[in-house]
């Protein structure tokens, strides 16, 4: 069975509820903005690309029940919308993209009826979703470029279907290696604290035929000195101006990892990630999240002693100097990542 | 209240269980072998020194009933209970140098009464109790001059008072530090896949008024890059003959990660933990454990896809290159270790 993360169905956002993987397999139906806006603050969807889609439909859902009757009230109403679903969560660049996209419409089409431009926002939100489709799929055709048949990735959270609309970014390559008949073999890092390599990267990769092994994320040292791993292949949250990269917690301690190990380390992202306002890594805005998350692990009972503290960084971010290339959908982007990414992104 | 975390109590091993804490302090009576085993290969005791003080109780209890009249039929007896012991964990040197401790005290004194080796192996084992209690107090005293006042230390897995009898190797250095009025401030890894950091060490830290701040594994890196640490202490379970160390998965990562941040990175371990015999860490026996520790969490709900693969080493080998110095209770030994380690076991 094909499996969409995010699909517009009968009016209403049909999305894959991502923190009951691997346990079972089921839908919630957003038919406005807080169920939208939960989804994404609680990770029912999560996955920078996707939440690009998530973003922007929500916005779409905030405003189609708006009553304004002309642009200067229904900017208002817009306005509440998109800084609403804009607060679910910081980091990941492409939920402001997105949220950007369907109100630069709605303001290129202020002199339309609000009718029409509510359905011009809902148009936009869906050719966010067909382009996603294509996106990973050309960032997969660049990436297997890198891949030799039988080598093995590592790789951390979840960047394949569930991260996006139907494919992947970084395991979009994995996916692509394998249509091309290679034997790639996948190490997943479980990625605590939520899991998402553990739960759903090994869930979807397993549906695909794909070959994995679940670790815990430190056991990736030990993995690369046995000289296990031939490449890291991670996704991203947010890239600056410079090629600094925000993504999960744990990115940049493989970084480090595959530096000193002399093994290749790639970022696999589309280039609604990057933010060319940001000029280094310094500047992303990192979510902090309940320390609940590591005290009580997955299933809500305390891991640790109480009344300790606690550090919660969903994200860390990886300097470009530790990053072999960036995939994208117009092509690798090489060092030095600080000179090459404007002209890549101009293309 | 003082805890110990192994005592002879009326002709009883006691011994905290470890797998039920942070929830509850309860003990375990040990008054047979195969209840010494169970604990030892259910990590109800575990910490390479009290593995130590266990097995050799263990090989007590598994002699003490033995109606071997000479010692040519207690030696099988006894040959018979130390192998199986033996078996219980792989990678601690202080189980193995234990049961040697108290096995050489019967051979010794093979020319006495069966009952009064019986006594003297006891003996023997209770020295092994006592004499980790000063073992520690003087690792604390001697890595205690490393720390500065307001030092952050990092650590992993759990080397305190529940590794040991009642002080730690690692975390002895931090209690010593306390105990001199430093200031110093500790962030506990998890320690995945048995949370033996969240669970234990931020339970004892916090019993003993060290301010201590829990992280997941991963995020090791993140607080290097932020400047935040300024010592990596770990412990270890068995060190070879040029520095090489076995000790809980995730340290060699820490080491890794220290050496690119230019963070000391120490080693806390007794000398029993020394292997001579043993060369490099390649010839370190790495004990891989149930893959269900990675997939049913600490739980037993599983978190991973059915059907993958999954790779579980309790432990992984740092090379002495990048060990700052090893804190024994005969001093620090610095680098070159691989020249140093010899010359200092002599003393």
């Amino acid at each position: 069975m094909r499996i969409q993360t995010i699909e517009w169905v009968n009016s209403a956002v049909k999305l894959i509820d991502q923190t009951i993987l691997p346990g079972k397999l089921q839908y919630i139906y957003a038919t406005d903005a807080p169920t939208m806006y939960r989804a994404i603050k609680t990770l029912q969807v999560r996955g920078a690309p996707a939440l690009g889609a998530a973003a922007a439909l929500g916005v779409y859902l905030g405003i189609r029940n708006s009553r304004a009757k002309n642009f200067h009230v229904f900017a208002r109403d817009l306005d509440k919308a998109s800084k609403y679903i804009a607060r679910s969560r910081p980091t990941a660049r492409n939920l402001f993209w997105a949220i950007e996209r369907v109100c630069r419409v709605a303001v290129r089409n202020k002199n339309k009826e609000v009718s029409q431009i509510k359905q011009l926002m809902l148009k936009e939100a869906l050719a966010i979703i067909a382009e996603d489709k294509v996106t990973c799929r050309r960032i997969g055709y660049f990436g297997n470029a890198l891949i030799k048949r039988n080598d093995t990735v590592l790789t951390i959270c979840n960047t394949g279907i569930l991260a996006t609309i139907d494919y992947g970014t970084a395991l979009g390559v994995i996916y692509r290696a394998k249509e091309e008949g290679k034997n790639v073999k996948v190490y997943s890092c479980e990625t605590r604290p939520i899991l998402q390599g553990a739960r759903l990267t090994t869930w979807e990769l397993k549906r695909k035929g794909v070959n994995v092994t679940m670790i815990c994320d430190n056991m990736a040292a030990t993995l690369m000195q046995q000289k296990r791993i031939n490449k890291v292949i991670v996704g991203a949250d947010r890239i600056a101006a410079n090629g600094d990269t925000a993504n999960k917690i744990g990115t940049y301690n493989l970084a480090v990892l595959a530096y000193f190990h002399k093994i290749p380390f790639y970022v696999a992202a589309p280039t609604s990630t990057f933010d060319a306002r940001i000029k280094t890594g310094k500047d992303i805005p990192i979510e902090e999240r309940d320390p609940k998350e590591l005290t009580e692990l997955y299933f809500k009972k305390p891991i640790a002693a109480r009344g300790i503290h606690y550090y919660n960084p969903a994200f860390d971010v990886t300097p470009h100097s530790l990053i072999t290339g960036i995939i994208t959908e117009k092509g690798i982007i090489r060092r030095p990542l600080d000179k090459n990414i404007a002209s890549a992104l101009k293309k």
